[in-house]
């Protein structure tokens, strides 16, 4: 166990198990099928984790993060983008060794596919509910039909259903407002589904994605499939959604301070947009770039008073702190911090450092 | 030259090799050192175009970096960031091997130094002219003098001069608050250097650094060595400061378009945060983080219209356009990208692609 000397991306392997648990736990008592995203963690060791909680589908968002874990034996995978038709070769490659689910929201994409698919692929029709990033609207009944005859019509394809991500749910400010969108989301899905029925096609699933509402609601009558990813680390970002408790919060970034500015009421750190990103949450008052928590023996603890990083460089982080905090504070701690959203964060790291020192790999996601 | 089928990072070659020279000549014109700063680039191959254009010395931003480019025959670095206590082994080490120089500005820092350096080391006090991240005030003459004489009488430590970084500069709207920002700073930095003469050091220099007061002033009477990173690619940030023109911009994301939504007058692209960096551009009526380009068989060319990315999530860019524009655009094209902060964008890719469609390695820069 070598000691942090430089900004360090830590995991709290208890409280991410626990997430994976307590997720596989509200499908399994709602009869859903459970196919986490793997963006957020993109590594082969946390998806073992997965696969102990009695996970055998995923989701994951490129080509390069299906074959990463094609690689470790995922054998039912989700690219939940719509299809990203210049990489055909090895969508072709991939579909004839796994159950390759694709999305589609264009006829253009549809076309496209009949003619250059060579192995069968599940395909899933990517639906706005209202968050407008993409998808055909959910009113639009008579474009889906069209699409999903289209679809079972040609050879290498199968409609398997309709398919959201409610992002809208993460710009919300209260617990009531993720849960009406969710509520929404289903009840407009459920819609569509009996006109695809209606039309004369004979299945349709419903899949859903969004961390909050999968976290908050227990009501998920008519879906068939969740998809959440962000809940395996949760962030301050879902924290103030009110989708987890800061003990939930599994992973933090540990980093040496290397500057102390008592009349600023400022520290600065050595923790940029590089290791944190440049995702920040915003307040009337303030936007902050992450949290400066207590390092203890176990990892971290919750905030014991007001530190928020309140600006970020390539590689200098400005933390705030009052001057009771600033006296325990010396040039050459590491002290940790909570990342305004897990995934950015965790992107920037090639590997996880656990709280007892041993070093979990992810993906090399640069491309 | 394998066809681009995924988010790619382009470079102008060409357009970098001049913004090099044409920097190099201001230094040389001014009768500066000019000691850039690699943070922006992270290769060892673009490092070689700096060596090309008479470049000896140069700056990084940590221990990882100085490294990386002392493996490639870089002996004179200085490490751009107030000097990283845990890390004193790594600096112990590479300070053997080649010439180091290391910031402090504080007490503590030095105090450390001069119990642990094992090998000599040339230091600068970091000196805040009015950015107010680090540094010890312009105007704390007496705290800068006593630092600077503990500097000089321990045994492993040659004290340089004064340093600055102006970031205050990316902040400004005009070319003339850069301008007047430029010109303040290296007043505050002779006056301080007088004082320190006077107190009877012998040599003090003086180090300056931002991209923005380096492109644009001609006035340099004072300073010893200039830092700039940023100008090697530029990007819209720069653009809007004044600080170079649309046909400066020296990377650019090229990336598929995987939906078309005319009724919103948008298009998604696989381009996302993990692509380009949270970091975005804000004016009173608009954020964007990133501005579209038409492709060309040179590579790209300035915008013909307005098409900014006006949300970013993960792995998704939205791109708002024209009607007539996106007539234009079908869902599989590859469209191209410029970043609003290139720093950020290099730093999440691990090559860059030349408009030639070869190959050009960076630095690892996960951690």
């Amino acid at each position: 166990m070598s000691p942090i000397i430089k900004p360090t991306l830590l995991i709290d392997v208890d409280r991410a198990k626990s997430n994976i648990r307590r997720m596989a736990a509200k499908a399994r008592q709602n009869d859903l099928s459970f196919r986490p995203h793997f963006k957020t963690h993109q590594s082969q060791t946390i998806g073992r984790w997965f696969r102990n909680a009695g996970v055998n589908a995923i989701t994951v968002s490129s080509v390069d993060m299906a074959e990463y874990f094609a690689r470790d034996g995922w054998n039912d995978i989700t690219i939940a983008m719509p299809v990203n038709l210049p990489d055909i070769d090895r969508l072709n490659h991939i579909a004839k060794q796994i159950d390759l689910h694709l999305l589609v929201d264009s006829l253009s994409a549809v076309t496209y596919l009949t003619e250059q698919l060579r192995s069968q692929a599940q395909i899933w029709i990517k639906i706005d509910v209202g968050y407008h990033r993409c998808g055909l609207l959910w009113y639009n009944s008579e474009e889906v039909i069209e699409l999903a005859q289209k679809i079972q019509s040609a050879e290498k394809m199968d409609f398997r259903g309709i398919l959201t991500h409610a992002g809208h749910t993460y710009h919300q400010s209260s617990v009531d407002e993720v849960l009406r969108i969710h509520t929404e989301s289903i009840i407009r899905l459920i819609d569509l589904k009996r006109d695809i029925l209606d039309s004369g096609i004979s299945t349709c699933s419903i899949s859903i994605g969004d961390t909050p509402g999968c976290s908050l609601s227990n009501n998920f009558t008519g879906v068939d499939e969740i998809r959440p990813g962000n809940f395996v680390f949760y962030d301050l970002m879902q924290l103030r959604l009110g989708t987890c408790r800061y003990q939930d919060i599994a992973v933090a970034v540990t980093c040496p301070v290397i500057g102390k500015y008592p009349n600023r009421g400022e520290i600065v750190v050595h923790c940029g947009s590089v290791h944190l990103s440049k995702e920040s949450l915003k307040s009337s008052t303030i936007t902050t770039y992450g949290y400066l928590v207590p390092t203890t023996p176990d990892g971290w603890s919750s905030p014991d008073s007001s530190a928020p990083i309140i600006s970020l460089s390539q590689e200098h982080g400005t933390i705030q702190m009052t001057k009771d905090m600033m006296r325990h504070v010396a040039i050459g701690d590491l002290v940790t911090i909570l990342p305004v959203h897990s995934c950015l964060t965790a992107n920037l790291y090639s590997n996880y450092h656990t709280i007892t020192g041993k070093s979990i790999s992810k993906m090399q996601s640069m491309v």
